[in-house]
């Protein structure tokens, strides 16, 4: 058996535990909040891998940021995580072997191994949170590209609305189809429908009014944010639509935050009938709340282990 | 030696030789039109067959069109090609292997084996023409999807200014990149541009301007003409930029009619100034007009061949 020390690095917390090849968990899983100084995060990392460091053949890091070809380092300034991240050492960290990969690429293959898409050798992970993330596997392969930032699905542009994005770029699919796409449709759509003026969030200023708001809004079936939330779905499924005429793939798993409020057939049914491939199956996440950690254990076990 | 009979099928043309394992031609190229019925066009296909059967190992087609997992047949129905066509079994043509793939996906793959984009992992072939044709290279294999018809690039929708596809579907990237593309924006701009008053096209109406009468309005330095050509660049760099992000490539390859009038160290340029996974390098084919037929021939080598 093979045992990896998993930590989930993300910008407000630090998920940790012990995983072995079968993506299953052999101990309690810890977390802490994310230092905000980079010889803390440092230090934090340290003193987690010597607490397990005996007893373990590999460690494994799922974060945030493009990671390098190699799965050794950070390459990107990762806005959320402290500055000097993209210098930190990882392989220096202990003296087991080291392995890291980009959190949405891990919670793809998590779902490939062990989770919805098990067994499905094409297959893409949207992760729609506070962004949007993609993790692609073709063939059974993780998509990585020439230098290991590949995947960057949030970044492909969708209409020409003219909607900032927080990278500066217009129109990015994830400034539309992330929760903070949601809210930004919700503001728009404030500004520009007279809905907002029966809403139940009429005392709101535009810009008040949250993405918790619309899903609530929803439930009160608030016309406002009933058209909130149809616009964003939309949007949502054109980017869809997009990479399942590029990958042709046997599914797509939802992930991440959001993936609660959506309803999976309703968007299959959308996708599947504009694609100009063959059908595919959208269904959540299976998976869990864990599945960057597993995701990244099991890639390092492919990685090193000699079983 | 492996020997393929190589036979490219287009809607216009077909156009065939005898290819060894190196992408060698072994015979004079040869080309016919293609007929305008399926028993004609079955035919065409035995007669050419039965001229090389005797030397060769393999017959190998590239062909408009979605090819099915398992390249023996054609799934979807192809506009330029006579009815009937996705339903003629391939394999009984002749008594040797035989071996189908869709020709954008051939063209990639010649590219990655002996063109451009020689020893290249991660590399995309753009093959701009009267449509929009893709062929993804990740990791040293074709993508092909769960079904063979991945590579679907044409349909992206890149923006929503409503411009009507020839699929009836609005704002695909290929009805404004391809050769098609240049022609609705030419149409667009005479509508909605005054530079259109001054230009050397004024007496003509705006729907009767070509992409060709925008090439040479380009050589006048007529100023109708640079815009149009502008606006088309712009529209296509979107989508090149949106499939860099996902697939972090090495390259961008141009292929088709429209390459010769790409400046490729202009569209790279660009590209390169917007992506956030690292530069790419946009080149033209080099592996010419035979590259359906080359890259068909190998791949099926690939496939058969126990050398």
């Amino acid at each position: 058996m093979t045992k990896v020390l998993a930590i989930d690095v993300g910008g407000t917390k630090i998920v940790y535990s012990v995983i072995n090849e079968n993506g299953e968990f052999l101990k309690e899983i810890k977390r802490t909040s994310t230092p905000k100084n980079i010889e803390e995060l440092q230090n934090l990392f340290k003193k987690i891998i010597k607490e397990y460091e005996n007893e373990i053949d590999i460690v494994s890091f799922a974060t945030a940021g493009a990671v390098n070809i190699s799965n050794t380092s950070v390459e990107s300034s990762t806005p959320n995580m402290p500055e000097g991240y993209n210098k930190l050492n990882f392989s220096q960290l202990s003296n087991k072997q080291v392995y890291v990969e980009n959190d949405a690429n891990a919670a793809a293959w998590a779902e490939y191994k062990i989770g919805a898409a098990k067994g499905e050798q094409n297959t893409i992970t949207i992760t729609i949170g506070t962004g949007v993330g993609g993790g692609f596997i073709t063939d059974g392969r993780l998509l990585r590209g020439k230098s290991g930032r590949g995947g960057e699905v949030g970044s492909m542009k969708i209409n020409s609305k003219g909607r900032i994005c927080t990278c500066k770029r217009k129109d990015c699919y994830e400034s539309y189809a992330s929760g903070t796409g949601l809210k930004n449709t919700a503001y728009e759509t404030a500004l520009n429908d007279e809905t907002f003026k029966y809403s139940i969030f009429k005392n709101k200023t535009p810009n008040e009014i949250t993405t918790y708001d619309i899903i609530a809004g929803i439930k009160e079936n608030d016309e406002y944010s009933l058209k909130v939330f149809d616009i964003w779905k939309k949007d949502l499924i054109i980017g869809l639509i997009n990479i399942a005429n590029i990958f042709d793939p046997e599914s797509i798993i939802i992930s991440g935050g959001m993936g609660e409020f959506i309803d999976t057939e309703e968007i299959q049914n959308a996708i599947n009938k504009e694609i100009v491939v063959s059908d595919v199956k959208v269904k959540l996440a299976g998976a869990g709340n864990y599945s960057g950690m597993i995701g990244a254990a099991l890639l390092a076990c492919e990685k090193f282990s000699t079983y």
